[in-house]
This record gives C-alpha cells, structure tokens and sequence, in this order.
C-alpha cells in the first residue's frame, strides 16, 4: 500500500519558527498546496503575527483560517472533563490533552471546508500529541491523509532546522537562535513545560520554568475568599458574577496567579511508553477542580459519587491517549453528566499561597441533612438500632469466614 | 433467638469520661466482669490515669490491659493503605478507620487470654466507627457478644449522661460539664473533628478545631525541604536518617505540623447513610502520601500503576467501610504489594505553608530513561517511525466506526 | 421513634395461601384498611381467582387492584437488562430480581391514588426480594411505612400458619395442606425454585423442581433454528415477524421449553449474607442472551464492548440486590444505552436439547470488514509494517522493566 | 536507528510447509544461522518428522530443539487462567493465547543457550499472535531482535509461497496445494479455525471446521456424569482418580469431544483492530470452566467472587492481548490466586450433547450453611429482625434522594 500523494493540507500553524519549518516543507517535500489554521485556544498569543506569517510564506489568503475557538473549547471540552474530576495518574489535570481534540476537529472541518484531502501537525514522534491530533483526525475522517514532519523528515537535530529556514528565508526569532532550556506547551487551561532543564527528574525545577504562576513565597500574605456557583457541574459565576465559560476560566486564573496556586511538577507515564518529566501550571483549573469537588460533596448520592470515581481514571486515561473521539469516552461522559444532574449550589474557598481549600458550601439540592448527622437521636429516618442489623447482616459472610477458619484450626 | 448475657466484657476504653461511663453502665446493667483495654496509638495522651481511673472504678488490675501499639499500627495499619495511596472519596487519608481494626484485634486477643466472652466500644450509633469495630469483632471472633452502649442505653442526652456519672461517682473533668463545641478522635495518623460548630458546610471551621497542625499563615516563610527514602513502598529514613515506622510518622507529623500541613474541611458519605462534615488534619500522612506518588512516579510500570489507581477508589472503601479483614481487602492488598516490590528510592520534598510538593526522585530501579524521552533521536529502542504504526493500529477500529458513521450519513 | 400505626395499607397480593394470611392479619393485627394489588407479569396464573378471594376476605372492591404488567414488565425492566448482558456472578439472569421494582412500583402508585399510608409484602426475612421490595419502596416514598409480616409475627412455623388460616376462614386448597418439597417464584422471564429438596447442594436438583422446561432428553431429536432481529439492543422479531415485547418473549419462552433450554443450578450469594441454593429456569431469557451477544459482536466498538462487559458485574450485582431505583444504576443504564444505538440487526440461532448457539449475524451497521481480517494484503487501511510500529511501542515499557530487571541481575 | 542484522536466530518451527518456507527465507534472505524449536503443546501431531524436515533443510543437529511441554503447559498457563474463570469477551476461554507465552520464553530460553541473537515466529501480520510472540519476546529479553518474515517479505500470496518453496526443495505434503478453506491452531486446550469458508460471520460454520468434538447430535443419547476435584483453584483429580495436569486436560478433552461439549462460533475483536470470525474448540476447558465456577460457588466468598469477577476482562483482555508477562497481569493473578486458597472440594458435572452442567458441589471448606438459608428461623446467627435494620440503613440514602426529588417537586 503506497502512500497517497496528498494535494492540499490544512497545516496546524501556530505562528512560530517550528510550524513555519513545516510549512515550507510541505511546500518544498510535498509540492502541496497548504491551508494553515490558527487557533486561539487562550494560549496568550496575538493570532494576527501567524496571519502575516503566513502570508510572507505564500499561503494564499483564502487559505489562511484563524478562529477564536476559546468558549467552545472552555463549555465542550474543557467542562466536561471537570465534570469527570479527571485526573491522569491521580494528579494531571490534563490541560494538554483535551485541546488536541478541538484542534484537529476544526482542521478536518476545514478540510471538508477547502477540498483538502490531507493534515499536518507539528507534533514530535516521541510525545502524546501526535496520537491526540491522529486519533482524532481518523475518527472524524477515515480516508484522511495525514502528515507527521517530525517523524518522516530529516531535520532531526536543532541545527539542521535553522538551516532549513535559513534556507528557506523563514524568519527566526533572535530568542529561537539558540537552544531552548525547554519546551512549552499553552493553553487557556494550562501551560506545560519540558525538556533540558527538566530532563532530570532528581533536580527541582528551576523558576524561569514558571509562566503563569506567581511563587507561592511571592503571593499575599492575606488569603483571597471567592465564591464558585455551579449549575449542574458547570461552574457558572464567581463571586456571585456570571461569567461566560472562557470568562469564567480566565477569572480563575488570574486568582490562581496571583495566589501562586496550580503547579505541579510530574513524572507522568506517556502514551507511546516511557516516562517522561513535565511542570504543569493549570491556576484557574486547580481552583476549579476543588471547587467542583465541593459541590459534589453535598450534592451527590454517596454511590453515584463512588461510581464515578472508579471509572475516574479509566476516564482520564482515555483523555490523556487521545481517544476523545471515540465510544468508550462517550459512553463515559454519559455516565458521568447523568451523575451532575442536581449539582448545582455555591462552593466557597480559601486561596492562599498555593493553597486552595473548600471552606463552604451550599445548595438548594443538598443532601447534607444536620437532623440526620446530629448525635442526638430526632425524630428523624434513622434508628439507633437499625445500625445493629445493618452491621450484623453485613458481617455475616465474614462471621461465616471465621467460623471455616476456626473450624480448620 | 434471645441476647446471651455476657459473663465477661472487654471494654475498648479511653479513661475519659464517656468510656468511663460505659464502664459503669456495663457492671451495673449487665452486672458482668469488665476488663478494660486502653491502646496507645500515638494519640499523645497519658495512658496511666487510663489505669488509675479504671482501678478507681473497681477493676481488678489483672483486668487493666494497657498497650503501646503504636510501631505495630504504623507498620502493619498505615503504611500498607499509603501503599495503595488510599484516598476515601479522593480526599480523606483514613486516619480514623484505619485505627479501629487494630484495637478490635486486640480486644479480642485479651478476651481469648482472659476468656471473656464478650467486647464493647464507646462509638455511637450514627457513625462508622461502630462498623468498623464490629465488622472486626465478628471477622475475628464469629461467636463473640457485642455490646453498643450507645445504641442501647437510655442516656440519650449530655444531661442524663452526666447525672449518670455524678450518681455513679465518675470524675467529671471541669471542661466535660459544659457541651463540647466538636467532638475528636485522635491518633498518630491523625485527628478528626466533627459536630456541633462543624455541623453546618456553608460555614468555614474555626481555628479553634484544629489541634494538629498550625494555621499555613503562621508557618515559616521560609520552605523546609526534606527527603524521604522508600524501600518497596515503605518510607524507612528521613533526611537519611533510618528511624522506625512510628518514630519515621512522629517526624512527619512534626514537619507537617510546622509548615501547617494537612488540613482537610470535608463532606464525606458514611457507610451507615448520611453525609456528615468533618475537619481532618494529618499532617505527616499528607507528606507520606505525597512522597510514596513521587516514588512511584520513576519505578512503577505505567500499567502497574493504573491498575492500581482504578482498584485505590474500591480499597480505600473498603477500609472506610470497616472491612479490613475481609477477603477481598486482603486480596487487593496482595495486588498493591506485588506492585511495590521496587518502589524504592528516595524522593526530595518541599514543605511551605500547607503545600507539600515533590521536587525531586531518584531510584536504583528508576525506569525514568533520559535516552527514551529526550527530543533528539538516539541509538535507543525507539524508532520515529514506529509511532506510526501504533497510531494507525490504534486508530484502526475508530476509522471503521467513522465510515460506518460516514455511509449512515 | 415509634413506628407509626398505619391506616391503609396496600398489599402485594398473589391470591395464594400465604398472602392471604398475611391479609388476614394486616386486617387483625394492625387493624387498618387493605388495599390488594395483583399484577400479572406472566407469571402463568389466573387472576380473577384473587379478586374473589379477596372479595372473600372482605376487601371493598375499590380497594382490589389488578393489572396486566407483561407489556411494561418486559419492555422497561427485562429489556433494559439484557441490554447490559446482565448475569449475577457470572450465570444467574436475574428473573426474580427484576420483578421486584416494578411490582414496587405500582404499589407506591396505587398507595398513592388510595391515600395509603403504608405497604405490605410477602417476602421472608431472609430473602433477597424484602430488600428488593423495600429499597424501591422507598426510593419512591421516603416516609412510607413498610410492614414485612415474615419478620414481626409468630406465625413461624407452617403448622402455626395453616392454624391461622383455619381460625381465620381462609380457604386452604388440598395441595397445600403439606410442606411443599420446594418453594417457587414465576414470571414471564423465569420461575425460580428453592428450598427443601434443593437445600443440600451436593445433590443434583429432581426432574419435579423443573417446570417450565422439558428435559434436554426429551427435546427434538432435530434442531431448531430461528432468527431474532435487535433494533438498538431491543429484539423487535423472530423469524421475521415483528412481536411486541411480551410476546416476544413469549414466543422465545415457547422455543426454549421445548428445546430443554435455560435451566440452571446454582449456589449463589444474598445481598443478606448468606449462600443459597437455587434452580432457575430461564428459557427465552437464556436465548435472548446469546442473541444480544451475537448481534453486539459485529455492531459493537471493542472499546465499548470491553467497557459495558468491565461494568456488567457491577450492573447485575446492583439490580440483584434491589437498586434498580438507584442513581448508580440508571447511571450505568446510561452508559450501557449509550453503546447500543447501533445494536440493530439479526441473529440466526440454533436451538437444540439445552444448547442455544448463534450461527450467523448481519446488520447494516455491522464494523466487521472482510477486507480487514483477509490473510492477503489488500487496499484496506492496513499495512502489514505498521504492526510492527503497533508492537515496539507497547512493548516499550515492557522492554525497559527487563533492562531494569537484568540490570539488577 | 537501521536494524541489527542477526548472525543467529531461533524459529518457531513446525515442521510445516510455512515455517518450512520461513526456514529458508530466513536462510538465504538474512544467510543466518537458524536454530529451530519445536514443541509439543498438545497440539496432536508427531515432532520427530519435524525434526527429520529440519535436518533435510540443513539445520544442524545441535541447533534442532525438540521438546514436550504438556505438564508445563497446563499447571503454569492454563490453569492460572482457569483459577481466574478467564472470557475474553465473555465467551472465548483463550486457547490460542495462552499458548504463545510458553513458546516465547522457551525460544528466549533456547536463544540464551546457543548464543542467538534474533527470534523468528510464523504469525501473520494482521493477527493477534505476532504481538503475544513479539511481546514476551521483549519483556524477556528487551534487546532481542525480533524476525516477523510475514510482515517483510514478498510471500503474499499462496502462489508465491508455493513458488518459493519449490524453487527451494522445501517438501509440499499434497493436501498444501491448493488453498486450504480455513486455517488451523491447535493445543491442548483448543483448537481454532478461522479464514476463507468462516468469513462471513452470516453463514453458519460447516460442519468440516470441527475437529476435536463431534456434533451434540451425534453424542450419546444418554448423560455421562462426572467428578472434577480441586485443589486451590486447580484440578487434581477426575472420578476420584489423580492425574498431572496434562492428563487430567486430556481425559476432560475425551470425555467433551464425545459429548459434542466445547464449540464456539464467534466474532472476535482482535487487538490489532479489527474484528474476526473465529471458530473455537475446548472440550475439556469448557468443561473445566464449569467446573472451577462450581467449586468457587460453594468456597468463595460473596465479595472475594465479585471482585475476582470484576476485574476478569481485564485480566482475560491482558491474556487476550499478549500482556502475559507484564506486571499488571502478574499483579491480577496475586489477586486472583489469594482467593483460591480454600477453593478445594469436589464438582459432580452432567455432560449431555453439548451441555456442561454442575449437578453436585462439596468442599471441606464450603461456606453454604443449611442452617442459615433454611426458612424457619434457627438457632443460627441470623435474626430475621436484623434484616430491618439492614435494609433501612441502605436506603437511607435512597430516602434522602426521594426527598430531595419531592422537594423540587
């Protein structure tokens, strides 16, 4: 089976010198027509630099798309995770991961959009991402073809890529020169860091790995009290203002900032098969991820609750792979969205230096019930004695047990 | 099938004035023998006033057992749940449940050696705890006698209970008389407060609740860092120093203590139906937990540990829910344990204000491999290319479901 | 708390010996109204001879409830539990189980539309189906009194029963002056037997507890082949000819019997504690699992399938014990539900002396690919060398735990 | 990274016309040394013509290895997987997949031993077996270098194949000639069939597929009875007779082959993406499935059979997958194992044309008590009372929701 000679690609274009590399060589290598997209997803980067790029680099301008893609990405993708309280070995809010999907959804989108029948992406053959963006694109168009630069060409070393576009007249930011400390990844819900500096998992992290948040050493010495209402596990204002998704998140991430809240320094196990070290800053996500916790905790069932966590991680894994597309991660998310139907309320929390705690909570559909709890026995469902039938039934099979056992003595 | 009457009780007791109480009750209700069992599981009281009040009650001194457990509970109890990083609905360390199986199993060594023929508890009849000394009482000793004052007597009321003890002449400690504003349990893992000023979760717990730990603001500005070495999932030194399972936790308590470590303000769901709030503080256990993640970072095997994450939700449950000698802890236990035969290392740690955060990990048996994960491709088992075919194989069975999807179009 | 006295209470009323004493002393005991509800879910008994009886016993007319359920039995309640392929550890289809809520149901309904304040059932205290009654009570109508005659009375032995029956003029027919060899429960998915001469588990069960189905002995020499055709997971037809639900699964009952299909023996776990020794007869239900297995095998994602399967036990365990009104459960329906949107097709089978085998599926949706699976290469999205990539990456972390291993030597 | 050229390499050898082809590929394509392992897994075909074709193909005899793992086969591969009651999508015991891990570790083994620094296997590369080869191959021995000659090669039709061999002296048995209607893998514990006249999954397999059991028509007309006695899990004995392993397999493949017991026709999903239609003979492993789940049902306890039944997709998809020698398969089997401590006692099983059913269990350690499941109530541990209080408590939290709901009414 040869591979199709693809006429027109929709490129994963970020603006920068590594997706301008691409670029070219796709013109260069492949003689294809390129379609570039850009996407705003909050990274905190002008778009319209990428445009100019572009153009310099003789994308046609009907084939250049940019698209503000931030409140879809915070309401479809970034929501429903933390409706999950998805965690990637126990820790990883999965800021990378989940703006894979978005991203390569639109480029396929375009794709149908312009006639192209291949993609690019930008992506290296050693890390997660290639599988995000190629899952994605096969489930949303099986005949699609697509391109992976890092893994077919042979600009395999720094140097050779600066003479590619050198070569090529790509302009090179004079901080691109030389070897960077590290690499990064941004978003609206996160910024990851890895590479060089951090390739060593024995040695702390230096600060200049930090971008979006403050040293907690830094932050105020007073904490900051914020109120998080949520309807049905969305959260939906702060401090009793309401906030568009995109709005809201960025709200949170500022008090996550200034408060030095959200990093998080990992070993974490990749996809392809090796361990790999990362810093994650998710500010506005780590406020939100306790926030969210908070209401559940008096708005769940105890069992819908405990449901939900088992699959947690299997949800999270699927996330963190790639596979958003795919039916076992819709039939996850319908589980988990049917357990949110009543999980709305106020959640309010403590941010101090790094920390965020969970202080109060309300809801019009607690379940929390003081009659209930209180030590003195009310008027109440519940019987003192009816604890003795509860622990006696269950404790027979183990009453059982013991008696085999003694029995063998 | 009518009750036994006891001949012979074993009294789980504290020396304070509810389990003196009891105490009492037992000889004056149920007119038998009573033989009192006080443990030290680190919880920092005196236990010799346990001794003299039990002798002032009319215990004969070959019926006072008085027990330094506090090495066995932190090897046998504790360390084996921070294996399995056990968090009760993601959040809550144990520190209460995993306590109450150690003194069951205890009270029903001394009732086999005295030959009593039955064992009492001073918890309520609203709570765990009841379960959890039962379910262990009846797994251990099938045929056993449980006597629950709390779910029999009439002493329903702070005021009945206290004319009780002054009829019975009970020392009543000044600071009893009054209602307690919470209620603690309390041992070397942590302590626990609820009731009273807790009872309502919109409202943020006072200062005054928590007794372990001081407030993050009151901590050093400066951070503290630490190391913890592991060997198969167990901690064995801090700062190289090698110390003794409990003397390795009062280091840990005293680290978290001062750096105000392991606050936790929760509403969690108790096994017998209700959700109940309760402030937690477990400041070494907080740090253990951290480091034991960090450890297992660079030596578990990405399947190993996922496995075992998707099982700790079920595990800690199951401890929650008092079944720590049932068969299927004891077979998740076995499955945890086979994990961590090379969970050993040392893990680098940074104390500040209530944050815990691993910034370093070092290992003999590190499966971290710079070679695998650097960005440059090198002589190692890792070709580009062979990233295709996984995305592809990967991605097999979700392009047949886009074409399927595609022809129902 | 005192147990209120109830007013009115709505029985579930089989016309039988039993229920009728259980009438009788509602009546004596507790003084209040009764209200008989009897409901016809293919159990295979009359149901006017209960009216009468009831009308016998004294009950108003208006307060004699009757309803054919068969319909929203199967389609509501069986239906969406073979959806999930539900078998309690691993082999029981869960025939009496499934009654239990909707008989529930219908009494909270009816004690609703009567002003009763409280319900009534037959079932023993140390069944399975008082739970089950009970849990759906009262996850319907929290403050519902439940009265379970088999726990409060004295009538303990059968001698005392027939007593009061004679004392109480309730007709007693001849056959059931005796002890039965064995007790029954039946409805249109399965009749279930126990007791008795079923109570050593060493012995095999007696041709006389079987009633539903021949011996596999005595089915047809020659097999039987049908086909079955699932829209979404639901069987629509046999043999091409539409059926409403009931009595497709009439017609699969039919079939069954006569080909000595669906009987098993089992020692099975109570959600009360103990072991019991069951044999169930399950005919159509037993085809009708095979056949949603077949038509799942071509239309189904591997994903989804090895998700809905990794849940089943979970699924069947809560329906078993009584939670079909449970968050968790229609959480997990709505994951299940999810999966089967393409479950649409047909099944051919092969019926013969107790095997049900599926010999062929078809289905527009179907996601197997003869150009996929064929030994030669072809055009299809398959290339032999991406396997190989495919491999490498997943043996990758397991080549590095035996570099680790060798390493340690 | 360019592939190491191997000086010597172990195949897995046959003796038949493909590996015979493969042999000599390998000579005259890679000019290594070959050294061929062949072993007798039960399969029901003579080695020593193997040996003879080895030498005829100019293998020395030092490098010709020869071996019968039968007894090792079955105690360390098979039986594991029957303690752990292992279906691979509900339905497929495994037969295939259980074989390869054994002939990995002896090639590595064998490679070891001679020096050879390559492995060679016959499987094809769009199914399952080349990864269960390939990854034992790597977990064993992470640096081997792996030959899969039908995913290199230019043999890709049978006609070519043909060729090859002809053009090379390889010997043609007369029924290789033309194209075989399906393609077999056989050992002790099955045989499967798949390929050509089974590829529509519509038709229903002909009756010449099946090799190792006759047509349930065409057993006797009367039941067999037998008994199977276990030992932890494993078993030891048939009709009170003790055998090895390897025997008892054999003498349960007698007794199902002539009871037509063990035929399974199925679509699969392969974990190379695809799904296949595969036709499976156990005889004796159906059998013996049925069997551990009798000696389980009257040994386990109700939560270690759950839990054990929770996790077994995952454990049969690890097996399934090639995932033999990986930690996590290894950490479910302690799981697994530590539950089959007192799964000993004896099975009574009917075998009638095709069907398997347990009639009898009795086990020294059998946790069934007549006395608690018995209707009257007794002197046992089980106060009918007790069931109140259970049940009230597990619905506590359904009230609570029930509530809740009325409220929003």
């Amino acid at each position: 089976m040869t591979k199709k000679t693809p006429k027109k690609v929709v490129l994963a274009y970020s603006g920068g010198l590594d997706t301008s590399v691409i670029l070219k060589w796709l013109q260069t290598e492949y003689g294809c027509e390129v379609v570039t997209f850009t996407a705003d997803l909050g990274q905190g980067e002008e778009l319209e630099p990428a445009r100019k790029k572009a153009e310099l680099l003789g994308i046609k301008p009907e084939n250049i798309f940019i698209e503000d893609l931030r409140e879809e990405f915070v309401r479809d993708f970034v929501f429903p995770i933390f409706r999950a309280n998805a965690l990637y070995e126990g820790q990883y809010l999965l800021g990378t991961s989940i703006a894979r999907p978005l991203i390569s959804k639109k480029q396929i989108d375009i794709a149908r959009q312009t006639g192209a029948d291949a993609v690019a992406h930008g992506a290296t053959g050693k890390g997660n991402d290639q599988v995000r963006f190629e899952l994605a694109y096969y489930a949303l168009e099986p005949e699609i073809t697509i391109i992976a630069p890092w893994r077919e060409w042979d600009l395999t070393s720094r140097t050779r890529l600066l003479e590619f576009a050198e070569q090529n007249q790509i302009p090179i930011a004079k901080d691109k020169r030389g070897e960077a400390p590290f690499s990064v990844d941004a978003n609206m819900l996160h910024s990851s860091s890895e590479g060089k500096v951090l390739e060593d998992p024995k040695d702390e992290a230096p600060e200049l790995v930090y971008q979006r948040t403050i040293r907690p050493e830094d932050a105020p010495d007073k904490a900051t009290y914020i109120t998080v209402d949520f309807e049905q596990g969305n959260p939906v204002a702060i401090d009793g203002e309401p906030l568009s998704p995109a709005n809201l998140l960025m709200r949170l991430n500022a008090l996550g900032k200034e408060n030095g809240i959200g990093r998080l320094d990992l070993v974490e196990n990749r996809f392809v098969g090796m361990k790999s070290r990362g810093v994650y800053e998710t500010p506005g996500g780590t406020i939100l991820h306790k926030a969210h916790r908070g209401i559940e905790s008096i708005t769940l069932d105890r069992e819908a609750l405990h449901l939900k966590e088992s699959l947690m991680p299997k949800y999270a894994e699927l996330v963190y792979y790639g596979f958003w597309f795919a039916p076992e991660r819709e039939m996850l998310q319908a589980l988990v969205d049917k357990s949110q139907e009543f999980a709305t309320g106020q959640v309010r929390l403590k941010l101090y230096k790094g920390n965020v705690d969970v202080v109060g909570r309300t809801s019009p559909y607690s379940l929390y019930d003081k009659e209930l709890v209180t030590f003195e026995e009310g008027a109440v469902a519940y019987d003192h004695r009816d604890a003795e039938g509860f622990i006696k039934l269950n404790a027979l099979r183990l009453r059982t047990l013991a008696a085999r056992k003694r029995k063998m003595g």
